[in-house]
């Protein structure tokens, strides 16, 4: 059959565009024993997509060229030479961005959709949810007198961090890219505080107002400025978890700021890059904890679905310039 | 009575003088019950005094203006009106920057100069041993298998931090501002490569030959673009134990530099601030630790000792300028 996917072309200097990424139509050939043929449903768009299109050392490889893109994808089994998988089981997988893809039996997992909806695999119960989970949890150590700031606070992971720090009982400020997100996260995910940085002119004094007692734990998800604001803020003994530096991914030049480490000296600060893939063996116990806290109400969830396999590199691109309210993901 | 002291004029911006010093005649009062009239005996000098020389927040107050310094000194007890102490005590306290001091039995406490010389309680057995012995031991911890880059490897800490890495079994690379540092740290120390940051052209390049299977840990002295250097080389999992800025505590603006989270993100990293104090609940035991390596002759320690109570303040000017090798404190 023939099917279609989305390659890197050649890989971006800066900002990407929809240059950097070709449509081709491919043959897919007969499917082997303990393989399935799987029709995507939903592909999840992550900023740290932007890494791997670098020819650069990550905790991630870099994309090949003329390959298709990879990331998490649900999907449908329509055609079944696995003794585990029958037609029509829903899957997870980090898979191509094919329409239609042949994969062995031991590259995905079947998920339960009667216990959440399909795309919430993508998301909360997925690697943005326990990306906030582990975050918070296993760097942040929260206590509830803590003031948390989230910046990204309505991305994927930022909406779920701020309310997982709220449910230990801490006082969150989340910093935004717009007065509608700050609206979001104040008035439907239960945050004290908001701040739209595009709009605020001294972001410094504003978390210093919002944080009477400075700051106890600093979810990072952005990066330069924004984060120079809230680590001048930082008390004694605080927390940085460093989870992305999304302001900085299409920077061409290494970018150059205020030195951290004298403040970080003077006040005791932790500070810890991570990946979600380091708390592999705690993810049962992470998902079942996110899946309860989802279930009792406690924590909420939103999507923001495009729909279309051909929006899928504009989807990525709009992460960039802040289009998504929570997890972002693409229906087909 | 009358003694001199030493007080800090006012403070400077950048590099302190001598002129930021002054000497004062003072008349001491008779002493009361519970207290000890002290002769100083040695004088420690550290890096950390330039902070406390600033008006600014930090994990110690500021000194005051036209108050005497004060900072770690072993004294002998000369006159007593305590039951705790006797004519001829050696005592440690953080005490005035005086020659003769009236100070209460609750601010001192006895040093046991049979088991190692006095002096050494202001170093390998004091604030900076212990300091070393934190950074590695809780923030770096060693496994056999790992590469230690020490920073200021040559200074009070530096050493003891070096060699305590060697005892655990790592590969240890120091950097100091000398050859002949480099030499001593190589030849009396046991290091396994050093590094002239003086007359190295490219220190990213020479920690990178001398550490080839890259940097584990990274005990931090220095900061500046001595660390830009050692942190672009570190692995996967790395752990940077922040102990001192020494290069930017001279600043007059806010450094700037490379941003370094994009670094410490991918690579999943660890950057822990941290002062000796953070630690106290577990002095007992690590003065023990340091004891037993000391006596076995697995930890060698030097000073630099300097005479004369008016070279207090030349004595302090001269970390900044790396005129100490190993501990540095003035004996009168």
């Amino acid at each position: 059959m023939t099917t279609e996917q989305i390659v890197l072309a050649f890989r971006p200097k800066g900002m990407p565009t929809l240059s950097n990424f070709t449509f081709e139509s491919i043959e897919l050939p007969e499917i082997q024993s303990g393989q399935v043929l799987l029709k995507g449903w939903y592909y999840s768009v992550d900023p740290y997509m932007r890494g791997r299109m670098n020819d650069a050392k990550s905790y991630s490889p870099p994309f090949q060229l003329d390959k298709p893109i990879e990331g998490g994808v649900v999907a449908i089994v329509t055609e079944s030479k696995s003794e585990l998988y029958k037609k029509g089981d829903v899957v997870l997988g980090f898979l191509p961005w094919r329409q239609d893809m042949i994969v062995s039996e031991k590259d995905i997992h079947k998920i339960d959709t009667s216990l959440a909806p399909a795309g919430y695999y993508l998301g909360i119960l997925g690697m943005p949810g326990l990306t906030a989970y582990f975050g918070i949890m296993h760097i942040g150590k929260p206590k509830a007198t803590d003031t948390v700031v989230i910046s990204g606070a309505a991305g994927a992971v930022g909406l779920v961090a701020g309310q997982i720090a709220k449910i230990q009982g801490c006082r969150v400020i989340g910093i935004a890219g717009s007065d509608e997100k700050v609206k979001v996260i104040l008035e439907e995910f239960g945050f004290d505080g908001g701040i739209n940085y595009k709009t605020e002119k001294n972001i410094q004094k504003a978390v210093a107002e919002l944080c009477p007692n400075g700051v106890d734990i600093y979810f990072d998800n952005v990066g330069g400025e924004i984060s120079d604001a809230v680590i001048s803020n930082l008390n004694f003994h605080a927390r940085v978890a460093l989870c992305g530096q999304i302001s900085l991914y299409n920077s061409t030049e290494g970018p150059v700021g205020p030195r951290i480490q004298p403040m970080l000296l003077t006040r005791s600060v932790l500070m810890q890059g991570f990946i979600v893939g380091n708390y592999q063996d705690q993810f049962p116990e992470a998902i079942k904890q996110l899946g309860q806290w989802t279930k009792s109400g406690k924590l909420r969830y939103t999507e923001t679905i495009i729909h279309g396999f051909d929006q899928l590199p504009t989807a990525l691109l709009g992460l960039f310039k802040g289009k998504n309210t929570g997890k972002m993901i693409v229906e087909v």
